[in-house]
């Protein structure tokens, strides 16, 4: 089958996956998934993993290159294990992207993301940019009737991401209450849609780029900014005195720190970016009351909710797609930014 | 002032309110706000109070007739005693229908409505179907810019009522679940508003009357029942086996005996409607898991936040308005259900 | 292997389990496992299916008479199949009851009980009252370190489903609340101690038996009442006014219709125990906001957590032990209450 | 009256505050109250009023010196104002900090301490380190039969400081897990036995202290360290990987940037302490999940639970008792650590 492999680490993001043709996966344990792949999203993670970032923490047991990218992934089922019973092959599938053990405690709790024994595809193991991949029965969620894998693949992992971090932030807010998105791209304008729909409160979308501010006014927000330097003293006077939570999904170049400023007394940030380094009096998180929490990746229930929201209409993906073969300027656009919303690869 | 008054209580509901002049009420003590009344809803529990329901309940005392029933009031601002510092005259403001005392434990935990010292204008003392009518600082609520005390009038009582429900229901509900609206007249149809915008579930809305089914159409009911004897049978189809939450704006006629089997495993039926009594075999309880309970008037806070929502344009008031003198038109066309949504007086 | 199996039903409780020697299980899918079997407790359902009260629910698809009793089994993994890694033979367990799948929705939710594809080995196939059963990977729990499975067995059953209710009632109540559970016996003592260390609260044990209420007192409940005719005036008093919780462990006997009237304003009856009918006007519901909600047996992490307190000594099961030959005689003397707490039989 | 007065602020701490004959307060408005002081508690925060680290927050309206400190209050009523009505001269009570307005949304959403309108009688108004103080009838509560004010009046900051966070904590854990106390003295104490009885987790407590040691054992903790260069390594063995929830009474000196380590994937630190700023790099939030948040006095409703744990016998505070007339040795103890638990003033 055609896939695209990554053959070394490259600071500089000049290397190029390399377009190939491998020996497609097959079953090999009982709870084994093969997908035929529809539409692979490309994540900012993996811009991170050509650049090394995550070599330390994932090559520890030797190197793993070359292997396939590609951890947004949705498809066909192609084949299944013996003791697979939820799917059968032609089922239109989207991937959670974690394969979890559901034996562990963290699974028993339903916090899939915290597997002792999880497996995410895609890094450090083969993923989606190809024909097929593997999984298991655990990470496979059937589409609605009418929804093809092409419009939501990425909700696999930038959807889910953004998903979690909205709900989150949706317990959290009232009606007439006020929640700040820092950075409406690929999961940013997401997190916008989900909160129109389940927080009652008001949105205020915080993003540099003239094409972002246009999809976050269309998409509902209440208030647009271009967080500019004056963004915190903005904020405080259209929310009379602070938001009442604010969800950073840049997380660095000095973003981690306005944040936080933003807020009002009893306010959360979620942190769902990452890269820079939060600094905090705790004069301030006392005296104001305020909390900082990373989020992470959804849960597998997250993106069966999320999933519905897209069936409901209520949340669509803003996508740019890429044939397999012109991936490798998919990368480039995306780290320059040259299209809104999420690219996505198509085999 | 012109003012209507009850003198006698009549279960056949023949008797007639008087329309009469009186004196208009006088501040009397540091915390009190007089109100020039900009409009009054009609509530279902008007009709009760002329049926005699509540008088074994209120009339301890001896006999409170007559007096001005009318407590889902707004208005603007007439006069205020000496501590009052949150308002002036001149402000367009609502009303909240409990005057609370503040000190009580139930107060300073935020639950106006169980205030052990709590007052009802309109429940056996003075109300707003008049010109003017007293309540205290603890109860008023600025309106928003360009908001108008007609508008919103009904959001006083039956607006938090629903309210209430439905912000209970949206806790318990996630994306692709369920909810089933029994009754969408003057408050059902404002749980179905607040429901759209804060769960981000699905709403399947059951009323008998045809001009309330359309009404649900165009508020955004997902599914719209009639009620019929097939009604069980429709849900459990609908919703894969039962509803997550079903709220009973009805209580009585049978319905709140429904109203439970509408649910699946796990599931929570909020009763607002009142009249009947709920029979229910514990083994359904146990086996099922599931919950059913009361829903009262909403708190100040409560209605602070619906204010933001309708300030929004989230959710609107449908009402159909009367002159203070044609009041007792008004109560002959609710309780025949002539008008959908609330009926609302004006002096 | 020996084992005592059920043959006919019988209202009357006049038939016998026959002791016997069976074949012992044997693995037959990869995640099954063998446990020789160190104790089982005796439950109230174990009663209800020898009269029959199981039958239509259970027997559908034809008598599936004779077969081994015994839900609450705790003991030593004997065998494993192919696919189990987190236990090995030797290991000392406690066994969830149910057998979920832990792939159907409910499972990822962590909701094991809701288990669309849920076996309870005891109930309808062979159980614990033996000395080997079959169970699943999904269902065993490592004991702690000087934990045998004597002290725990009816920890899998009466255990968790005391917690269950006692956790839901421990987030309702504050320091300085009442919570009153009516029925002192297998699992009204569980959840006595639970509350003591997870609630704050003040409990009140309501039963009719002496040696119920010496346990009760000596558990640490702050208030024993007989449960006689003025139990509602009792508890008013008591409580100020009522309680905020009650759990109700009884659920029969008109017991079911007094609980809810121990509420006050705003309170939540949880029914564990079944049998009987609620019949509670709406207007009761809804003035008084009260609720009423029924409870299952727990989930998996709800007996990890159950297990947890056990080993920190602060939750003991109180236990009076049979051997497997005496099993009839256990089963007489539990019928007639002749002991507190629970009953446990001993292979 | 005898009253300690400050007249100036001194980063030395060499200051004294003048005992002398001052004017007793007397009521001036109807909702005020005179409190007959029976002890006051001495708090870090008063520390840092003699230092001068509140005079630019505090002296904003040019200087408030010299006034009484004494925030930590529980007397008897001594006079009430015309609308007081829930408490009379002789009634026993104990003082919520903050004279919060009833009025502002805060105050409704039972939020004092965010109180638009608060004052805090102690901090650049006069307090309770006198024979007789005033506040009013927002902040009393009646003490329970047997309970004097003695007993309890550091319940009145420290307690209720310690308390909420507490209950925060006692919300994210489970039986099973692990809570880190940093800091035994006078809240970490109170901490300490709140979790005891609401939690079910375990309890590590941390100081370098021998005392405070030796008191945490006392009061129930199931695991006691130092504090040591180990702390991290030591906490990740005893909970294997990690403590669910982290509270920090320190909050400077390094202590903020160990805290946070401790913390096992999805937990939560709670920051009482203040001084220091943490460091924490976005990727270690966002990677494991983890949530950092400043916690503040309690609300008036979180004091009255206390009060109720105290009357149950469940929460004591630890203390030493110095006569107002050595309230100069006092501080100096205080700053030294030469006393467990809290100082208390006593007139």
């Amino acid at each position: 089958m055609k896939a695209a492999r990554l053959y070394e680490y490259d600071p500089t993001m000049k290397v190029q996956l390399k377009i190939e043709d491998v020996r497609p996966p097959t079953i090999t344990a009982p709870d084994e998934v093969i997908i035929k792949v529809g539409a692979a999203g490309l994540c900012r993670t993996d811009l991170h993993i050509i650049e090394g970032v995550w070599k330390d923490i994932m090559d520890t047991g030797g190197n793993l290159l070359p292997y396939i990218m590609g951890h947004e992934n949705a498809g066909w089922v192609e084949d299944v294990g013996s003791a697979v019973t939820s799917v059968k092959p032609g089922d239109a599938v989207i991937c959670h992207p974690h394969r979890s053990c559901g034996i562990c405690l963290s699974c028993r709790y339903g916090h899939d993301m915290y597997c002792d024994h999880g497996l995410f595809p895609g890094l450090g193991l083969d993923g989606g940019f190809a024909e097929y991949f593997k999984t298991s029965e655990s990470s496979v969620i059937k589409l609605n009737t009418g929804i093809t894998p092409l419009e939501v693949a990425p909700m696999a992992d930038a959807g889910i991401t953004a998903y979690r971090a909205a709900k989150k932030a949706a317990k959290l807010l009232n009606p007439g209450g006020y929640v700040v998105l820092v950075g409406i791209g690929g999961l940013g304008h997401i997190a916008l849609q989900v909160l129109k729909h389940t927080s009652g409160a008001r949105v205020i979308a915080v993003d540099r780029e003239p094409a972002a501010q246009v999809l976050a006014k269309e998409l509902g927000a209440d208030i647009v900014l271009d967080g500019g330097p004056d963004l915190i003293e903005q904020v405080k006077e259209a929310t009379g005195g602070g938001a009442h939570v604010v969800i950073d999904f840049v997380g660095e170049h000095g973003t981690q720190n306005i944040c936080w400023k933003l807020l009002r007394q009893g306010g959360e940030l979620i942190m769902v970016g990452y890269g820079g380094t939060v600094e905090v009096p705790t004069l301030e998180l006392v005296a104001n009351e305020i909390k900082i929490g990373g989020s992470l990746v959804g849960d597998f229930v997250e993106l069966v909710e999320l999933m519905e929201m897209n069936a409901d209409g209520k949340v669509k993906m803003h996508q740019t797609e890429y044939s397999l073969d012109n991936i490798n300027q998919a990368i480039v656009d995306f780290n320059e930014r040259k299209f809104t919303g999420r690219g996505v690869i198509v085999p």
